[in-house]
């Protein structure tokens, strides 16, 4: 039998597990939807463990040794340490050797783009390749980066933070603190607040949307809006989209010229939303980055889709086995 | 005696050639100003040729057996080609050929940004440091990058483009064709041109700056602008450097949030123009970007100064003994 490990991937949504085969197919996953309503870091973390203990138990016949878990936040390199991880509010948790300890298995913590970069560099869209960003765009923004074959991940693995470039100079607050973010114009919650600000200028333009929404602007989210263009065509949503797919080109465009990649591979809910911001994002990259560095580029599609950090995340554990 | 190299600087205005000792000290050194007058391939090359040649003939007594030319524009890797140069207005040229022939010299040809940031990293701010973006204001903004140990120039030889990344969407014509680049806000030539605007629409405020300019409006350059605000502390000048410097820390905290670089070195003419610039963008990185990204950042103002790209283009041409 082949080697089988197990990946995890920790959104600010969801637990993703799954039992992934040395070339990178999934053969048994696990879905769970993160409990809100619990707080402090213990329950959390309680939640997480037995989720995961769980999981591999049920798994038992695969026989795993290694586990990898990606999760969105900065992580320590050496240690797997989660020194901060905004969505899940978790700040200082040597998570590697608490699930090593839980686990009894080889445990390698690393950031969910890294994770989902190297699912989709080892496995997916960027396979033989080894000169890529890979930008995911979800609630937020985030990327990987594969340079002459290796992933970088900074001076302090922090490298990546696509979602973080400015895009409008002194513009709307992000998240980060700082001003005028791609993430506060182009991922998934921006799109959102951007609508639900409209939606409150212009009740009566914004009625198919704010129905859609079930008749609260407050609960308008990025999917109401993919739903209301994708269902009806409706002109507010369509506008939205295309500006949505203009600044997402601002931010590609800049990655490319600052570092001319040879591809670029898109993924996450909001790409996934509606197949017009790929192709947007694909004609303003070729109208409007530097021909220079553009010149062998190309644009791609995730391939791997949801499971991309699940993957990413044992493969990373597999290779490396475990942080040193 | 230890081994001379010879080092070109290209750039828009000078021809700045140098004799390089093995430890980067420039041992003599000539500034040309290239004729501006000079149409046509054949006649620029003639020029530059002649004045390299008149250079080389100088230095005899150094037996030079290597010359590195650095200049503005996409160069081919492999065969020292320049592909494009929008300031010398020169394409696919074989400048690598050319020379070698001329000079019977091994020949190495790079971009100026590039030469710039090998001379910083190897002799100048960067010594000793692995990971780090070297960004050079003058006229235009460009950047080289050093990643892992090595120079790194993307998939076709083309990264580093830093002043074409988008600050302001939807902004503000570029040269390169896009709209709300950092250069065409950052750059000499936009600071120069956003000053005219300004003068045009307030000449009473502008009396000073116009003046500086002997009396038109359009001759105010960056220099102007520099000389009113040092010279006078003219408010208009303030007001347009304080700007420039927030544009400026836009495009670094980009860079900064996508590469979680080790160090980033400022350089160039708009950068020595005033220190106020390098002290805001220092602040506006602490300030504004991701604490995780530039945890571990340094930032630091070039070493070499105008002498970096002679240096830089001499010392990878030593180190490389020409093209393959």
């Amino acid at each position: 039998m082949r080697k089988n490990t197990a990946g995890i991937d920790i959104g600010g949504t969801n637990l993703r597990c799954g039992i992934v085969g040395e070339d990178g197919t999934v053969k048994n996953d696990l879905l769970t939807a993160l409990d809100k309503s619990l707080t402090g870091k213990e329950k959390k973390l309680d939640f997480i463990i037995r989720n995961i203990k769980e999981f591999l138990k049920i798994n038992k016949k695969y026989k795993i040794k290694e586990l990898g878990v990606g999760i969105a936040g900065q992580i320590e390199d050496k240690s797997g340490n989660i020194l901060f991880s905004p969505n899940l509010r978790l700040r200082n948790v040597p998570l590697k050797i608490i699930l090593e300890k839980e686990t009894g298995l080889n445990v390698y913590i690393t950031n969910d783009l890294t994770a989902i970069t190297y699912g989709e560099w080892r496995f997916g869209s960027g396979k033989g390749l080894d000169n890529l960003i890979c930008i995911f765009v979800g609630t937020g923004i985030g990327s990987g980066i594969v340079i002459c074959g290796t992933l970088y991940t900074g001076c302090s693995n922090a490298a990546g933070e696509i979602g973080h470039i400015t895009v409008v100079s002194g513009g709307r607050k992000c998240a980060c603190g700082n001003y005028g973010c791609l993430e506060a114009y182009a991922g998934g919650l921006g799109i959102a607040k951007i609508a639900q600000e409209r939606a409150s200028i212009d009740k009566a333009g914004f009625k198919n949307i704010i129905d859609k929404a079930g008749g609260k602007k407050s609960r308008i989210t990025a999917e109401t809006i993919f739903a209301a263009y994708n269902m009806d065509g409706d002109k507010n949503a369509a506008a939205l989209i295309k500006e949505t797919g203009l600044y997402l080109s601002d931010g590609v465009i800049s990655a490319v010229n600052l570092l001319n990649p040879c591809a670029i591979i898109l993924g996450g809910g909001v790409i996934e939303g509606t197949p017009d911001l790929f192709d947007i994002v694909k004609n303003e990259v070729n109208k409007r980055a530097i021909k220079a560095s553009a010149s062998n580029l190309i644009i791609l599609k995730s391939a791997l889709g949801k499971n991309a950090g699940v993957i990413g995340a044992a493969g990373l554990a597999a290779t490396l086995g475990g942080q040193i």
